[in-house]
């Protein structure tokens, strides 16, 4: 059995193993610079983790477990054109160092790469199986997508809205990765949809995680400047209910700040006052109190899975040290 | 047996009857509307012929052949976007209809997409084999695409590096189109092999004749203007030979209109003094010639399959129809 941090080694030497040798070199080039930026590498993580649960033997899938990768660095870096997004992890994203035609295209080739490891040495009759939920997954990441792009447009969008669509921009992936972990594995069928429903809930906790350390994360840690959202009126989880809590006061203050123009504030006003209002309408409590609800729901859910306490023990700490991270 | 219109139609019912129900709607409304645009459906009828040459139940891979259409249009949906055309077949782009964004994700949805209908109901035990040809041709193509991006910005493309360069953005898919019909109709692999090869001949004799009627094509019948190649300077079969065999005045008169800023000339006055200069150097014949060349390679290989006249009659006219096509 191996814990997060060997499985996380093992996940970095198969992405520095991965040969590029194809050509033409310059086709290649910004996919290996993207997915030499680093990151957590959860999801191939999780994917081992999920299939260590059943199986030792993880080097059986490690191509598949590159596979939820490179498609996840794919997803970044069409994302980040989409944004418009200067940097990521400390670097200029694609777009930035070559052109949006390279993001474009080398993103296509990505998504097709992430199919040829997903299949390649694939367990004799799984292909089938893991290759309809991949499409699947990545046909609901795209309207996860989607929608994120329409709510920015929008101004009335409920809280079961977002959480939905957040479900499809993130959950999803993660609820893939355990459940296709498992399939390889050849876990019971009931405990492949356990490790979906756990990693669904797992994913929402740990998104609205993301939308919480965006404004109260220790700005050491926590890797992007704090208060990034506020400043870009992104509709997280907390602003759609700040104005949905707020009274009338607080209302107009956050109109305020949202309408303001860009270039006649301080950033680090906005920042300030947007906080205050959260914590005046009591947003951190209620997200807080979401993020518990999802992890408690993904913690039922797990409590579920038939393998003993030992078995199940690295698994667990993953996920808890997920929901305790400050980054 | 089929033969090519009833098997156009059958494309178009299948394209016509394909649900997109699912949501956001935004997300698959530019899908329909670039699969509504019409086309020769070149692709999916190959891949129908290639079967049909060994089974009668086209039906049966009627999933299989929408894939491969998926697939083009969607190639098609990035490439216009990358090339920021405003235009295809008589209509706005997507991304002039819609937006950028909408182009990038919806076409990554439409790859999803063509991998979903590549896998459903595919005859038992042929998936592998299907995807894994199907990937690497999609990976061929986004080389295709690279190299032709790339050489936008050379002076020295070779004429070997062109033919290289055709044969990957387009031949590899009616190869593929067609070797795939042969495997899911269970021919031998020999044959499997032979259509491919056919189909790689094929492409690149169609892909010659693409640049021969840019420049020598009827303006009546052929869709597009003529001689939209010549004012973009493109680096076509045409003009790498033109510079490589002209003689001096011919190159120096090559260059001044190659080299003249937009708008100081009228077009149709620079297509037909660069249709001249072609004539001149000899490039009518030396490019007839070369799709000529491959044509009848083609027709070698397919001489090879072993079947009987009339089981390959309806392939052998659709082939023949696409090289006298005039649009």
């Amino acid at each position: 059995m191996y814990n997060w941090k060997e499985l996380l080694e093992k996940v970095n030497d198969g992405i520095a193993a991965m040969s590029f040798d194809r050509k033409p070199a310059e086709l290649y080039a910004p996919i290996r610079y993207v997915l030499s930026m680093g990151g957590k590498r959860i999801r191939p993580v999780l994917m081992l983790m999920a299939y260590n649960l059943y199986r030792e033997d993880v080097e059986r899938i490690f191509s598949q477990a590159l596979a939820i990768e490179v498609y996840h660095n794919y997803t970044l870096l069409h994302d980040d054109l989409m944004d418009r997004a200067d940097m990521r992890r400390g670097v200029p994203t694609v777009h930035k160092k070559w052109d949006s035609n390279a993001a474009i295209l080398s993103g296509d080739s990505m998504l097709v790469m992430a199919y040829h490891y997903m299949m390649r040495d694939c367990p004799a009759g799984k292909l089938g199986r893991v290759l309809d939920l991949f499409t699947e997954t990545a046909l609901e990441i795209g309207e996860g997508l989607q929608y994120d792009i329409e709510f920015e447009r929008r101004n009335d969008v409920g809280e079961d809205e977002y959480i939905e669509m957040i479900r499809l921009k993130t959950s999803v992936l993660l609820a893939a990765a355990l459940k296709i972990g498992a399939v390889l594995a050849d876990a019971p069928d009931s405990e492949a949809y356990l490790l979906y429903r756990f990693g669904e809930n797992l994913g929402l906790a740990f998104q609205l995680q993301d939308d919480y350390l965006d404004v109260y994360g220790n700005p050491e840690v926590f890797g992007k400047k704090v208060g990034g959202d506020i400043l870009c009126n992104k509709k997280t989880y907390m602003l759609i209910n700040a104005y949905r809590l707020a009274d009338a006061e607080s209302r107009d203050a956050l109109d305020f700040w949202v309408n303001k123009a860009d270039g006649t504030f301080n950033p680090s006003e906005k920042i300030d006052a947007v906080t205050r209002l959260y914590d005046k309408i009591g947003i951190r409590e209620l997200c807080d109190k979401k993020i518990r609800f999802y992890f408690e729901e993904a913690r039922r859910v797990w409590e579920q899975v038939q393998l003993s306490g030992e078995r199940k023990g690295p698994l667990w700490d993953m996920a808890v040290s997920l929901m305790y991270r400050e980054s």
